[in-house]
C-alpha cells in the first residue's frame, strides 16, 4: 500500500495508544432497570440489580441513562443531586461509591441528573472497586429531538452539555474513547429506538473495532417519555452478544479483550485511514498541548 | 444550546452547502447483475439491463462494484481498462456513455478496473445524460480482510488507492460526499456481507441524513470470490426502502429528496457537532485554498 497514505495523521494530536487491559475476559452486567417517581426506591432498586449482578459474576456493572428520576425536562431539577458537594448532597452517587466498593466491582453508573451551581448536566460517574469517583462524564451531545406526530424532547431546555469527552482506565479496561469498551447508557425512545438504537451501536463497534455496551431504563408505557430498552452488548465485528426486550432485565455477558486484536488484524481498518486526505482533531487535547 | 459550540467549525474547510437538487423525486434503478469471465458479455449484458431500469423509469442507473470482469487480484490487471486513453480502449465505459446519452439517463456505472500507466485501479465513472464522463473516482480506501479460514483478499496486492474524493453534480442531484445521496457500488463477501453490509450502509444514512443506494454484483458461488449481492437503498433515518436476495435482480425505487429537510429538522444532528472540541479536516481542501 502506498506509504503516502499517512494514517498516523489521521487523528491530530495522534489516537492514544490503548493500554494492554488488565484483565483478558470478564463477565459484565447490564441493568435495564424500572425508574419511577420515587427517588429513594429507584436507588433501593438499583442496589438490588447491581447485587444480583454481582452475584452473577459481573465485573462491571453498566446502569441506564437517568436512573433515579423520570426522563423529563420537569423532573431533572426536581431529583438533581449536587454531586461535588459529598455525599449528603447526592445519595444516588453515594449508593453507587459503596456498592462498588463493598462488592469490589466497577460501576458506571448509568447517569443522573447534576445540579452544578446554576447548571443542570446529565452525568454518569463512574466508580471504582475501592469506591472511589474515577471520573465524571457530562453528556456532550445533548439529545434535541423533534419529529412532529411522534416525538418531541429538548434535552437542551434545561441541560447544558458537558465540554470533555472522558476515558478512564479502570480495574476491567479503559473505558471511553479510544479504548477497550464504549458504555452508553441511553434513554431511546419509542421512535428512535426501533430505528436507530441497535443500528448506531453496532456501527460505532464496527467503526471503532471495540465492545459497547448500551444499557436502557426498562420501558414504561405510563411515563411521558417512554424508553426503548433493549440494552445490548455488541462485540467488535457489531456482531449482538447479548440483549434483551423492554421489561426490566439484568444482562450478564462476557467480554473478551483478547478479541480486539485479531479483530482490528482480520479487518485492518486503522491502517487504511488516509491521514493524506483527512484528519479528525481534538482540539481539547491540541489546545491542553 | 450554548452558542460556544460553534458547529460550523466542526469541518474544516467547512462542509460545503448542498444547492437545492435540480429534481425533488425521481426513480432510482440498481442494477445487480451476473459477472462472468467473459467481458464482451458483461457489457452487453450491463446494456440490457441498464435499458430495462430505465424502462422501468429509472433516471439514475447504479451498477455494481467490478461488473466487467471477475473479482479477483489475477483478474483485474487482464480486464484493465485505459479509460482516458478513449473509446477504443475502454470498450465497458463508452458502452455507458452511449447508452447514457441514448436514453437521457445519468448512470453512477459501478466499477471496473482501470490501467492508467503502471497502475491499475477501482474505477467508477459517472456519465450524464448527454452521455459526457461527469466524474471519474478511482476507489480510495481498498480493501483488504484477513479472516483465517474464512475469507483473504487484499486489494492492495495488485491495486493503487485513488487520491480524490468525488462529489459530481448531476441531473438527479449533488451526489458523492456533502450530498444529497452517497452511491456505494460494492463487491462485498460472504463474511462481512452478512455481518456488516446492510449495517454500514444503515449507519451511513443516519450519520449523513441521506439517501444512500448500494449496488453489487448477483452472487456466483463457483466464483473465486463469493459476492454477497442484497443490493439496497436506504432512506435519510436508515430505512431499507428497496433492496434484494443474491440473484441477479434490478431494484426500482424513489428517491424523494424532500425528505432531506424534515429529516434534518426532526434530528438535528449538524447542529449538535461540537466544534469546540474536534474538528474533521479535509486536507485537500485546506490544501488547495
Amino acid at each position: 500500500m502506498a506509504s503516502s497514505f499517512s494514517p498516523e495523521k489521521s487523528r491530530v494530536p495522534p489516537a492514544i495508544e490503548s493500554p494492554v487491559p488488565p484483565v483478558s475476559k470478564f463477565m459484565i452486567g447490564l441493568c435495564q432497570l424500572s425508574v419511577t417517581a420515587d427517588k429513594e426506591r429507584n436507588i433501593a432498586h438499583a442496589r438490588l440489580a447491581i447485587e444480583e449482578a454481582a452475584e452473577k459474576g459481573a465485573k462491571l456493572v453498566v446502569l441506564p441513562e437517568i436512573w433515579n428520576s423520570p426522563y423529563s425536562n420537569d423532573s431533572f431539577p426536581v431529583y438533581a443531586e449536587d454531586i461535588d458537594a459529598g455525599a449528603d448532597s447526592s445519595p444516588s452517587t453515594t449508593m453507587l461509591s459503596e456498592v462498588a466498593c463493598s462488592l469490589k466491582i466497577t460501576i458506571v453508573g448509568g447517569s443522573i441528573p447534576e445540579r452544578s451551581g446554576d447548571k443542570l448536566y446529565n452525568t454518569c460517574c463512574v466508580f471504582g472497586t475501592d469506591g472511589k469517583l474515577k471520573a465524571k462524564h457530562r453528556k456532550i451531545h445533548l439529545f434535541d429531538i423533534n419529529i412532529p406526530g411522534k416525538i418531541v424532547f429538548e434535552e437542551s431546555k434545561t441541560l447544558t452539555a458537558g465540554g470533555t469527552p472522558t476515558v478512564v482506565d479502570t480495574d476491567v479496561g479503559r473505558i471511553g474513547i479510544g479504548a477497550h469498551l464504549l458504555c452508553y447508557p441511553g434513554a431511546f425512545n419509542m421512535t428512535s429506538g426501533p430505528l436507530h438504537w441497535e443500528l448506531l451501536q453496532r456501527a460505532r463497534a464496527v467503526d471503532n473495532q471495540l465492545y459497547v455496551a448500551t444499557c436502557s431504563p426498562a420501558r414504561d408505557a405510563g411515563s411521558e417519555y417512554v424508553a426503548w430498552g433493549h440494552s445490548t452488548l455488541v462485540g467488535p465485528f457489531g456482531e449482538v452478544l447479548a440483549t434483551t426486550e423492554h421489561d426490566e432485565a439484568i444482562i450478564i455477558s462476557e467480554i473478551d479483550y483478547s478479541l480486539l486484536g485479531p479483530r482490528r488484524t482480520n479487518l485492518p481498518l486503522q491502517k487504511q485511514l488516509r491521514g493524506d486526505l483527512y484528519s479528525l482533531v481534538d482540539l481539547q487535547r491540541l489546545n491542553s498541548q
